[in-house]
């Protein structure tokens, strides 16, 4: 008998033959509100098995592609530091084999440490993040490295009008007035995306999806749900217009399976992973 | 003192008297997800009395009509095919009295014993399937008597060309492919439902409502929640389409209490239950 | 050291420099269905901590206006009529100092205590209501002091023509009978708002929203959740049409925390109010 | 075909036959703390067939026995005052039919209602109160009809040295000070129980549980959980003790469903509820 | 990279180098009341990380002895017949290498596929049931294969006198009387296991533990909680005193993971499985 | 009017006034496995107002004392570092001030911080531990401030034979071994602590309390349950046999109230901290 492995529906590749390799990043220990989104690429893997690998949307099936799940990284829990540190390196790994990255957090400070080994391939990497927050801040209560400031990092390694945030509606004023030049802004929906795509041309593309981006009526299960978001349709065509780019890396972070007892933002997160392994070149 | 009835808010009628009978099939055996539909009939019971008889959607009242509720059927739990035969007499007893049969699942599997009857009376029978799953699999584990192979049992005993399915967003490849020329699919919405209304004509309707062609927003309480759904609005809307049709019999399944804490699923269901009370002829 | 205050996030001025002074009335001693509001204004501020207190929508920040949060009431439990009086005192106080009630219910009868004192106060007084359901019985089993009959006790106290209802979509046949000619009532959505503030024109307005005109997708967690409500934004578009009125006190009422284990609904709620509280005059 | 009664299982004979008499009385609109023992009759009634009507305790069957569920009263929400009187009105004719009422809260308020009815039958009444709180203030907040005031009204009704309490842990100074020479009250436990049914010796008793008597870790749904309680075990073997006293009423009160997630609690009072059914003479 | 593993914590030895088999048996599709027990095995091995290998109780450690995770069968989820004869097909497998299988359920019928091979291989097999229930009946609603059936099923193939039952507080008059003579039979407790050691002596034995056993306080997380039960350390005494025995398989049955919300009753098997596992010999 | 304070009930005298200061240290960074412990101070002065203030085991009423609720620390989220230091100069302040801190988790890291501060002032510090584990790892995964370290960064303060831990279940097998002459470690129960009391005689001691050393049937709500702990009343006990001492701090750690929706665990922590604010000299 074999041992059993355990991986999101149809990533069961080697990893030798695959294009994508996703791993978890199941840490939340900046999180300010609500923890529990060290959870979620467990129970993504667990409740993957509710759905389909075909897509009825891309006409598509997971059977096709050859995709690897890593698993989870095992991270020093209340190291912040040291926690992004093990995420760059296993990202520079799976870029350095010549594969996508695709990472499930955990918060969304864990997309510091990919997006660090991504800049260092790729210099003139851009970001496109979609989410509800800015997450700019300098520092939160004085912690620099938080879930809260983790665009503010990320620009200070590619720097300005590199990064295109969208879904945005909250964040404290500083944040929206510090934005202004530096990072490309769209509030509340994806109205000019389709200008971003044009603008990152044939750049390499670090994709970057805070799930609370959602709105909180089919995506509750997030640590600060913020009323007024995206709905599913919305999100998936967002990510198809972003499809075709050179997307070099993705993450989604931020689903906290304990705060959605039904098992729905889970159960989507599972679709949205599915149509994007489906999607990228 | 008389001993306390229990039913659905204002289907107190006698049997003999009404035009519609209302029971629960309690049974989700073969519920491959999450079970718990087996407690839907129960809670709608319960809940309806958080709504009101009058439905300010179509200024009629349930007060004003004559519909009796059996309350549930005692099904042998364990075993499907005893299940299903009990659900099929049942549903031939009602039929033969000129009565139409609403039934409230459990899980989807048991439309087809209700379906086995209404196709013996009515050999042209039509069924117009709502639902986020095809179910026209051959067989789900080897198992020919499957919620996920309830439609294609169904297929089985009316035959091509005479199932319309809307909503549907998720399913094997196989089984688009096989529906292709079989049966009537609109996927993801009720595109095409009036064209269906128009085909089916005078021909006698099985209609059958897997509650989890909702989104998950408004319905998170069901076994296997499929982001991308119809909204409470368009249902309704759907459900008016039908209602001049020659509706024979009808069934609403899927909905599993447990997983939506809140009660909405199931006012959401105590609802569309109304309004359909009030909407056949 | 200096004791904690607990308030609304950003409400903490003082009572003499401030505009808006908000407050808790924490009962729902005559909810017929599901209990529970009496816990949302501790819950409302417990989780103000989740936003922030600047507005994106508006370009405006809870920093910069003054408001007191008074903390909650302690109502005499059990004592329907002292409870209706206890908030009538606290309600006439503010007004007799100038400044504007927020209350925060609690369930939606403890409009009728606010009411009358904005009333007496007011002799003109309008009422703007947003709510799923009519509240407009003469009395609910035989009581007169219910959630249920609210809006008909207001009616006696401000007369013909000026209560206008937006968003029903659930009462009884002899409410809506009883409507005509005596409340103006516009079912399901905010459609003719703007022809209400239009009539209101100068005079003085109290403004009740009873949170349940949300589609339970969105707010789930309330006493009696309505399928066909309106969206998060819509609900903001109707309170920015609202806001040039002359409005002399404002409710917010049946959030009930305990249904809504994500706390999404207690997240809308804190948006709403720090919207509101950034939009009066 | 009939309606479907709704009954706790095996209580499904007459009223006339019947010896003792269920009904539920679903008001909890006292409840200083968390609401939810509304609910509680109807989920011992759902949750009664979980159980099975045997008991290996004491090696009798429900079956054997004649009980009629009369369903829950309908209470008119909001005015305590009328609830009561409802109650007591319900009580008086089962005791006039010469039958013994079994009610089931509610919260513990709805003693008095049963107990104003016993008493005018019953002069020589005593009662057995089993509770974590003593339930002696004079008022709560001035409200002098309140679940934390029941037993002091009861004692005006019967007077001193009637009143025998068990399981009290919690209260306040006053209520213990006040205690002294007027009841008779035991801590924490069930000692001098049976020094209590030797004084009570042929006197008619209302035996009274406030289910929170026992302890949360058995018995977490309730509204007011207190550590501490008394184990099932202990619960039964009290009421055990009782058993050959002159019983003319019992009440089982402050389940609160709600609160437990997991229906230990509900069963558990289930189980008790046979117990006490095949217990009484 | 290696595909990650799935097992219980410290089961992570070869197949071949084991001396114990753990699998899961999924399966719940005849439990007549709450439903669930499928979730056991998998929420078994998540949260098998939040105990230790070590065990105090022993001074032994899982990382001692070997031991290999089979993973969870899959099952023909609607067929109970079909779903019967994998169980045993896997157990006759592992048994025939001279491996101890240590079943994970799922409902308690999955003992009975496990009991006929090793019924099979060991002609003079004795069963050791710890249960709440007798299960015991002939069949339940005319179904044979049934949860509450399984004893009666394994009594057919071993025979009188060879099933040893403790902790048992429910069931049917029928049951009770049926036992006598047939089976051994203890109520409530674990008295008498001493004895049934001795009377068992060398023969092989299964030993069957349905978890709720246990009392609700501990254990809320199963199907059908029945006050009065065992606590944790008798549990663990019991087990130790069956360890010197002859056992030639195991099984742990009635865990249902989304009943307790707090995790304590998965957290709790987890222990007991560590425990056991370091137990037998 | 004034601004509503938050504080625990009976709490609210002025610093200068009080001998107790109570402070809540929401910090749950290093939480290996099911964060939450950060949410408790706030829900137990919540929720303290369903206890009273008087206590029928001790005779003495929270309103005869002087306590003052600081409100909690606003810490540096994912700085572990930073975050023991602002605890440590929070601590220091109250003994500077001859106060005894009461500090509430928090996880159970944060009494590092306290302990630093009464070690600085104590030379001579006890430490008395109840906890279900032994937190005596040097690192975890790493990581040296770690929850699961914090008793061996204590002893490295401290020194040998200084900690006393009780009710110790979990622990790696290296944990028990270190500890041999290091710490005094009682396994399982309170057996040992009067000697414990004894031998710690004049010398100033911290009380550190891991609330999971209770049962997880009493006390669910914390983030590892563990089987097989002390009852509440065994609790009460060991904190009475200590309150003779002459303590100078002491810690509540590990409630983690999510994971108790029914809200027990809550409530007897706030029961163990009234008994204690009454019991300490």
């Amino acid at each position: 008998m074999q041992k059993p492995a355990h991986c999101f529906i149809g990533c069961d590749s080697d990893y030798a033959d695959s294009r994508i390799v996703v791993f978890g990043a199941p840490f939340d220990g900046t999180t300010s509100y609500r923890p529990g989104a060290r959870f979620a690429p467990a129970a993504i893997r667990n409740e993957s098995y509710g759905i389909e690998t075909f897509s009825p949307y891309q006409e598509k099936d997971l059977q096709d592609i050859k995709v690897f799940d890593a698993g989870d990284l095992e991270l020093p829990i209340g190291d912040t530091s040291a926690t992004l540190d093990a995420i760059e390196r296993h990202t520079a790994k799976i870029l350095s084999d010549g594969k996508l990255p695709l990472m499930l957090g955990g918060e969304h400070l864990v997309t510091l440490g990919a997006v660090r080994a991504a800049a260092k391939k790729h210099p003139n990497l851009r970001i496109i993040h979609f989410d509800a927050h800015c997450d700019l801040r300098d520092d939160y209560l004085g912690v620099k490295l938080s879930h809260a400031a983790v665009c503010r990092r990320c620009h200070e390694i590619i720097g300005d009008n590199r990064i295109f945030q969208f879904g945005i509606r909250s964040g404290d004023r500083s944040e929206f007035t510090w934005a202004k030049g530096r990072v490309s802004m769209c509030r509340f929906n994806f109205n000019g995306l389709q200008q971003a795509v044009s603008l990152v041309d044939r750049n390499p593309v670090w994709l970057t999806v805070d799930l609370d981006v959602l709105d909180p009526s089919c995506f509750p299960g997030t640590g600060t749900p913020e009323a007024g978001g995206v709905s599913f349709s919305e999100l998936l065509a967002a990510l198809r217009l972003c499809a075709p780019l050179d997307i070099v890396g993705i993450d989604f972070t931020e689903l906290s399976p304990p705060w959605d007892q039904s098992g729905a933002s889970t159960a989507l997160a599972c679709k949205i992973l599915r149509e994007t392994l489906l999607m990228v070149k």
